[in-house]
């Protein structure tokens, strides 16, 4: 690398690259049929924890020779930072040369992970859920619980969202937002459970945390014919809870 | 972290810090210390391998609560750069706020590993070599070469190093520069077993390969007293082959 002459993307400059999310919903599918197939390096995410707590930095390394893609994404998770006005995600994406090893270019990772990580889910359920789910339960309204209804609405055809968050002020920002930037109805709810009962897909969007805050319980998704199964996808963030294409629902842990 | 003001400092920013070899070998000591009685987080690096062979790039997190310091170093090392007039090694550092997990500074990491890598087989050869020790054998004519003499000369009265490099002009060259930098006679040398006996300490200061090009040979060092052991310091680079303070010599294997 020369000097002084490394580009630098802020989350401005990411988002001003206009990437649609259906381009992102495809381009993970590439990525994960090669990781499915054993044609990529992806070793296991190590991480720090500054202070302790829920708090995490993970770097993310990975090596994608379908896409001539090599890079890291070294991504911090403080759970506290709210209370500053920061955001709870924050960190940077190295993208390097895959014939040199040169770094190329160093990117603001939020806007890329905030839809990576709805785009995954809407991955698993394009495979998952039935077609015409109309209903979603999201647990969680912040970044997590916009990006996943935008990426679930490319796919689905949404008609409403069932919107529980710890915090009933953010649930109510959401409604309005979400239900504004997607045309469609959304229903702030006041217990997990109405969020979760009588939805065709159910995503949780929280943080990652020792002591969960809210779970679903058993029963409380709709009956479905048997027989009932569920698997995972090993992916960190992101992991689907799903039943086969029925009449029950999907439901997506992210 | 805000939009446009991440802070980037290229490799002349880094070196126009000014810090010294005496300031880093010192920070090194305070850091393995800490590493050594369990106070830091420091996971196993994870790497990719783009093209194969020799080629790696690896993802090294660290916390260090004692320096108040968190971050990762994504770096590479392409040993068949030189055919493009590139480096072998390259990377950047992340340097993040502890408190948030912001990320505070992006750095190229060149000189810093260059520096770093001599210094942490000094630290090393501080507490293992004869502080009389004057003559130093270097396998190896290129940056470690170079930063591994200039690290040795803050802790021991060197008078003489013996430089063998596959390459002969790289030993020419190095003798020259080296010579003229650190004031001490250098002498060129043809074979790997000129550069390891009759020597103080010994230094190997190659790339990291499957097939090792020069190696020591039973019988090359120095006889000494008995008893003879040697240990390893638990570093990825700059692992010292040792022995104990004696009439016998230190090698560092880096």
């Amino acid at each position: 690398m020369a000097e002084n002459n490394l580009l630098y993307l802020s989350q401005a400059d990411v988002v001003a690259a206009g990437i649609s999310m259906a381009e992102i919903i495809d381009a993970l599918e590439v990525a994960f049929r090669a990781k499915g197939e054993g044609r990529t390096e992806m070793p296991p995410k190590p991480g720090v924890h500054p202070g302790g707590g829920n708090n995490f930095i993970h770097a993310m390394p990975a090596y994608i020779p379908d896409l001539k893609s090599a890079g890291v994404k070294w991504v911090s998770g403080f759970p506290e930072n709210y209370k500053q006005g920061l955001p709870y995600i924050s960190g940077l994406l190295i993208y390097n040369d895959i014939a040199t090893g040169l770094p190329l270019a160093v990117m603001d990772c939020v806007w890329i992970t905030a839809k990576r990580t709805g785009a995954a889910s809407a991955v698993a359920a394009r495979r998952l859920a039935r077609p015409e789910s109309s209903v979603m339960g999201m647990l969680g309204c912040g970044v997590q619980g916009r990006s996943h209804a935008e990426a679930f609405q490319v796919l689905f055809p949404l008609q409403k969202i069932m919107a529980y968050d710890k915090d009933p002020a953010a649930a109510q920002r959401y409604a309005e937002e979400v239900g504004k930037n997607l045309g469609i109805e959304i229903v702030p709810v006041k217990t997990p459970r109405e969020a979760v009962s009588g939805c065709d897909i159910v995503v949780t969007a929280g943080p990652i945390l020792k002591v969960p805050h809210a779970t679903i319980q058993a029963g409380w998704l709709d009956e479905e014919p048997s027989p009932r199964w569920w698997t995972t996808i090993p992916s960190g963030a992101g992991t689907p809870w799903h039943r086969p294409p029925s009449s029950a629902p999907t439901t997506c842990l992210s």
